[in-house]
């Protein structure tokens, strides 16, 4: 991480963060705002975990509880660009998206205008500058690209958890959450012309949280570590027959620390990705071409999507670190 | 492997071959030649590395040159169930499938009757036995099944060489080619509810000849092991490029030995397995269901097809014994 004990606002690195706040994306925001050298300029949220107005209010609640009231936050996409939005993963996110604790409600409300509104506005201002972190389904950045197509010029790097290129899906053989939610707007996200770090589970799921740096967050002195503490909970208890300990996956933040160089890709190959759109039993894939790639490691030509294999080092100590470095008391 | 030196025709296992030579084809129909406990009661080709009736004529060639003139060997389908035969593999297999090396020509031609006749007749001559080994795509298998449902009584084991579960495809991103050239016939044939044992690229990829092995079949006094050195040298040309060495996958050999106990799975989860047959980017991916086996392998209530992941030994040690074994001079 590089230093920025004297970054100025203007030397920091500007982050828009489309989120459907769900747990993990929780950690993820806890983490940006723990970072001291970015500058988190907006908050988009969209229908995965939970639906997106909820999400919304989740990420208001938690900003608020962070003291950081002045991150403007717009509700996106309720549905995906086909069909309607499924009900959400209760079962892993809780009723609420976040384990079922209860946050103090956050003083304000949502921002005018839709999270595409927000992220296009944001590429303009902060032009070949803005990180877009997206940890979600990808409906909110679709409707953007939609309306806006020089975001692909405008923004330097788009990093996305999401998809499983090695590995099996989430919630079908070959398909993961995010992807499977809205497969048609990861398809455009990752065809448009940009410089996409495609963040799957390959790597996502060797990355974890245990039950002591959950005993750490709850024996914070600040509530934003506490009520990760406590909204970890119900994950771990998900995560259970995965891993077959307490323990959780750091899908949303190891997009997060990726994008800010908090951890390092040390296996991610430049390679043609294709979403399966398709009404069949691939639909969701993220088909990642690794033909050939048995001896090392090699960029393919004209590839504009970096699929992350491997992270060095372990997120969770860096993540514990960066949360309560920043709340710690 | 059994013990087989007092086996006597009615003891041995009788199998049915399902093939398109090849070159890997070629080692493994040598391999069951090389088998004393075996009964290679019929073979069937199919296009897919060169086409059906070439298949068949290298077939017959190589069982001349074995001095087993009596197995017989009926010409398959040469198109898939939809659409037509596309070429083969000449890159991989030579114009004539089989290294472009030269053949002194059988002295017969095949039976009469298709391949899914053959098999439909074994099946019922050897109701509950006979074993069958597909190492080509499955068009004869689902004509056979089409027109003789009971066959999924009547055979005990289907090994099929085809698919990739965990690892890339060898003809696309996720699709091997044996599946690949016929996803409709591939999904009938694993949708059909006889026990299959599908041996994909996972495994298939681990297990290899080398020079030395080349050396020691150019080596042999009889001219089957000399043929087949002369077609390795083409195939391991094409495997430079994965392995970063002269040698060659064991494709079809494998999934022979393992049908026939030569070698054992050591990791074979049973899991529901998919064929993708839409006409989208995933088309002839067998998609695996190998969710949730993080902590060990575990086989799934109901599912008939074994996926082989692991075997053990190395192929290549069993292979080549067996092979000069029974035509070392």
């Amino acid at each position: 991480m590089p230093d920025s004990s004297t970054s100025t606002p203007s030397d920091r690195v500007p982050v828009y963060l489309d989120c459907d706040t769900g747990i993990d994306d929780a950690l993820a925001l806890a983490y940006l705002l723990g970072r001291p050298d970015i500058d988190l300029v907006g908050i988009g949220s969209v229908s995965g975990n939970i639906d997106a107005e909820r999400g919304a209010r989740n990420t208001l609640d938690l900003l608020a509880l962070a003291g950081r009231d002045a991150v403007p936050v717009a509700v996106g996409a309720h549905d995906p660009l086909t069909g309607s939005f499924a009900g959400g993963a209760p079962h892993v996110h809780g009723s609420n998206g976040i384990g079922d604790i209860d946050l103090p409600a956050a003083g304000r409300g949502p921002v005018d205008g839709s999270a595409a509104d927000l992220l296009i506005r944001l590429a303009h201002e902060h032009a070949g500058r803005l990180q877009v972190i997206a940890v979600g389904p990808l409906t909110n950045l679709a409707l953007a690209l939609r309306t806006e197509p020089r975001l692909v010029d405008l923004v330097p790097r788009v990093t996305i958890m999401g998809g499983a290129a090695l590995v099996p899906g989430n919630v079908t053989p070959v398909a993961e959450a995010n992807i499977a939610n809205d497969p048609e707007a990861a398809a455009a996200v990752v065809e448009a012309s940009w410089p996409v770090t495609l963040v799957p589970l390959d790597v996502t799921l060797e990355h974890v949280l245990d039950e002591d740096d959950r005993s750490a967050l709850l024996a914070s002195g600040h509530p934003l570590p506490r009520a990760l503490g406590e909204m970890l909970d119900l994950y771990y208890g998900f995560y259970v027959e995965l891993y077959g300990e307490r323990c959780s996956a750091l899908h949303d933040p190891l997009a997060a620390a990726l994008a800010l160089d908090g951890v390092a890709a040390t296996v991610a190959p430049a390679v043609p990705v294709t979403v399966d759109a398709t009404d069949g039993p691939g639909r969701g894939q993220t088909i990642c071409d690794l033909r050939n790639q048995r001896q090392r490691w090699v960029d393919r030509d004209g590839a504009h999507v970096r699929v992350v294999l491997e992270a060095e080092p372990p997120l969770g100590p860096h993540l514990m670190q960066t949360i309560l470095g920043a709340f710690g008391s």
